[in-house]
């Protein structure tokens, strides 16, 4: 069943913002803590949330490889996390499901270099272009070892150069340390 | 963008409730009239709503003939509708994406069947599964001539005869009339 997500920017949460920037659009206010639950924290400075949902590109095949390096949240090794909001533009959601999935996968390959980096990094993916007023199309949630930053940067410089970004038109990126 | 759609069940609103049943699964408690509209209408005895949204299973080949023939609503002959609630199963949203499809088109011909029938019954599909406390998966919403009802109820045949309907665990219909 979907389950609802809420982030909390503020003063308080159980994650330290290390970083905080626009990499496309706009900006959020910046804030010192974020807090990851299920409604939202009181006297947050801004609240963006959705809902999990069901696979929308993924073919059995590539769910297969999923299943089998399952992503793990709140791994104790995993003290450091990514909260990176996106929206896309109206002219990926005008496009139909087969024209999507060939720009996600046949041309850049999004799922199968995901999936590269199952073992170090953990992923959670919250769907919120459906929920009235959202300000982004999704919240994607990243957990990860100190040691595998590194990793998770090479993740992203290989997503960001895909063809599939350049219907992104507003990408935000914070970087966190669990200290609550 | 995604526009919020919601029906109020009650004694007020737009349509007239000719009939109202389960097709499988609970009902939905009896009312005399329906309103839809963006916002909940004021005590209503049962209110269901979600969000259009993109295209989840259609091809390019079949959004060019869906484009040709847009579903128009608010036709003055159409004083008929429908409203059927649907809720699929956890089978069905446990499969990967090219699974469903499969289901959907390949075996069903869901997206060809409506197709056939565009010329006279109009429709609107809401989603609403990414919801929270959501109480389907989807409200499916059908606007027709009097004349065409035949027309419509061999649709609704075509539909649930199908490999597709398997996984229909709950299947609310209203049928309106407007008067209002």
């Amino acid at each position: 069943m979907p389950d609802p997500i809420v982030f909390s920017g503020g003063s308080a949460g159980t994650w330290r913002v290390r970083s905080q920037g626009a990499i496309r659009g706009e900006a959020l206010p910046s804030v010192a803590r974020l807090d990851k639950g299920a409604v939202p924290r009181p006297s947050a400075a801004w609240v963006i949330g959705g809902m999990t949902s069901n696979l929308r590109y993924t073919h059995a095949s590539e769910k297969r490889v999923l299943d089998a390096t399952p992503s793990v949240l709140g791994r104790p090794a995993a003290t450091y996390a990514a909260l990176i909001p996106i929206t896309k533009s109206a002219a990926w959601w005008g496009m139909a499901q087969d024209e999507r999935r060939a720009v996600i996968e046949d041309k850049s390959r999004h799922i199968a270099i995901g999936s590269d980096y199952l073992s170090v990094v953990s992923r959670q993916l919250v769907h919120c272009r459906d929920q009235a007023g959202a300000m982004f199309d999704f919240l994607t949630w990243f957990e990860f070892a100190p040691a595998d930053e590194g990793r998770f940067d090479e993740l992203l410089g290989k997503l960001r150069a895909s063809p599939e970004w350049a219907f992104v038109e507003r990408e935000v990126e914070l970087r966190l340390e669990k200290d609550g």
